[in-house]
């Protein structure tokens, strides 16, 4: 991995979660990055986030610094803002810029007051700390149910010469588009304006966050933030910047794919591809509902070619398409052909499911030029355990 | 018990199920009932649900018998509607009434040929015992994963005398409201038209069967029919009507309820009550979201009092509300009080929690006059081996 120019990173214990283990972690960019930001659409909101958007607006999409933290959503706490706040002045105040530069994000438990003084009084030992080569160490400061770091890079060759992208992230619950926090945090050394950032996040966004069981759905938490702060001295021109937006990209989908394979207690990387439909928002809507069914993810968990439950899945889309021109393939194994079964061995198939990634296609046969691509897990009782003591 | 008059009922085994128990049952009506049905939204309907729409228009709403069957959906058949048809076909010859006066139902795996001489040859069987107490026996006859018969009953006193409802039902993977197939028959020898039997119907479904995580979302082959044969010569006024519907939609509530409480692997009951909204259908969206959430489901199966997860399933309803007018309580202990945590003794709840039922209440303040009950269960490991292995 070779880490973008001009960030630092330090993680430390600051005894918000029960076991001694980082749950405090700081990105810093030498010089002010440009930024872009895309949050939850849950109607309640965490503190982190509100503020976070407040920030972003107040400092023209300006970024000094991101402190993270586990162990607590600092959401629906009563004193929710002024302790976000208070924690973002006091790393503001030791980098001496604007508090607007500063972006808080947490993850943890709901309606649990979050100690002020906890924070504060560890991040002058984050300070002390501060290297490139840490990045890591934030990315294990705000897993939760998470069993791997998840990271991503990409090397974008230019005219100028390179550019690098490095993302973390963190996500597991991804299980049902509902309230599985995702905290995504990718940073470049390239130079673009935050209004270009945001552009490019959005489309990134889409094509790979969104894509998972989670979208429009979201955790009270969820942030997912772009920051470019140009310590490369390379400025794409507008030509470049769709090959920057392209690695971009995939490293956002290579992250999203690296939730879907942690989802909680999945032991198979789901992935839905859809063809055919009239449009991508069909398609994207098929491929939800299809992701979506808990009885098409228990299937998979026990290697059953149960198509009919995917068919039913679709079906139950919303989307109008005709059921004879449906065709179905698990594996690249026809299971369905025009709507009904295809002739297949189930033995071989089920032993072909065994695998650790799983391939559902649903095509609707004509010349719909709607496609997309959608990762999830599959449903073990891995996922019960852990949700039913996330507490305790 | 006490059964309406002029029904017969028979149930054996066909064949259809892997397992050498009744798998097709048969109820008739000794004259042709005034019917109703409501039937799934799903775009794939299995042949049963097809033919059963059909047979309802031609015979204007009369029925004589209802074939139901487990073991196979019929659906995404190459060859259901003609099996379905064949099988109507031959309860109508030995009966000698149009073929559009039989109802065919059927549950079991999607994309599997039904095959039609199993069904068509033990129809003389069903007929050599038919019995009014015979019954429960339908029941029987249409359990999947169901692990408890469900029937419930009302005695209604009119002027005339007193008339009887009986119900039956199945259903059970209502962990999500995706692909749970329903079958309901409720039966009664009260006289009643078609017409006003299909006001009654509607409104008790969206009392009962729609406040399940089941709903708009629903299986290839749901229905519920309501059957009125008069049997009984009493034929309610347009008051009595009234006493009627409630008690009908008393026992439909009650089937609904069984089936929440014997959702797949599920151990407890939860009965989530919306008061304070705006409307009734934004309660029900709000109830809806926190009852398809599994994160609130596995924390109940862990009687873990995370009331963080209600308060975000709600959030993710699509209902716009004042999170600082947020109540939740949970057994009747307040957990959250204007938006934030209430103070409660986690332990105490925890006991409270290990009950078999448990009661969510989401109170919004102030003057809105939306409310509603649902109906789901917990979230439990049982559900993951249920539906892991269902096909084997």
């Amino acid at each position: 991995m070779k880490l973008p120019l001009g960030y630092r990173f330090a993680a430390t214990y600051a005894g918000l979660r029960k076991v001694n283990t980082e749950d405090l972690g700081l990105i810093i960019s030498d010089t002010p990055a440009s930024a872009a930001a895309v949050t939850t659409k849950n109607l309640v909101q965490a503190a982190p986030v509100k503020i976070a958007r407040q920030h972003l607006r107040a400092s023209r999409g300006r970024v000094s610094a991101v402190l993270v933290n586990a162990g607590n959503a600092n959401c629906a706490t009563r004193t929710g803002d002024q302790v976000a706040l208070a924690c973002c002045k006091a790393v503001a105040n030791k980098l001496k810029v604007p508090v607007a530069q500063v972006i808080p994000a947490s993850t943890g438990v709901i309606g649990v007051e979050m100690d002020e003084k906890l924070v504060v009084e560890a991040i002058p030992r984050l300070f002390e700390d501060l290297l490139d080569s840490r990045f890591p160490d934030v990315v294990h400061a705000m897993m939760t149910t998470d069993t791997v770091p998840k990271m991503a890079f990409a090397e974008v060759p230019l005219k100028g010469g390179e550019v690098q992208i490095a993302g973390m992230t963190k996500g597991s619950g991804m299980i049902h588009p509902n309230m599985a926090t995702t905290l995504g945090f990718v940073m470049t050394d390239a130079a673009i304006s935050p209004i270009h950032l945001r552009e490019m996040l959005v489309r990134a966004v889409n094509r790979s966050y969104n894509r998972l069981s989670v979208d429009g759905d979201t955790s009270t938490n969820d942030i997912v933030l772009l920051l470019a702060n140009g310590a490369s001295e390379i400025k794409p021109s507008e030509r470049e910047r769709r090959t920057f937006e392209e690695s971009l990209s995939l490293v956002m989908e290579d992250l999203a794919e690296q939730i879907a394979r942690d989802g909680e207690g999945a032991n198979k990387l789901i992935t839905i591809r859809v063809v055919g439909a009239q449009d991508e928002e069909s398609a994207v809507r098929i491929a939800r509902s299809i992701a979506n069914s808990p009885l098409v993810k228990t299937a998979i968990a026990g290697s059953d070619p149960n198509w009919g439950r995917i068919l039913s899945a679709a079906g139950n889309s919303g989307v109008d398409f005709d059921l004879n021109k449906v065709d179905i393939s698990l594996q690249g194994v026809p299971v369905c052909i025009g709507g009904f079964a295809a002739d297949f061995s189930e033995m071989e198939l089920k032993t072909k499911l065994d695998d650790k990634e799983c391939l559902i296609r649903f095509e609707l046969r004509g010349d719909g030029k709607g496609e997309t691509r959608f990762w999830t897990c599959d449903f073990t009782e891995g996922y019960i355990k852990i949700n039913a003591s996330y507490r305790t």
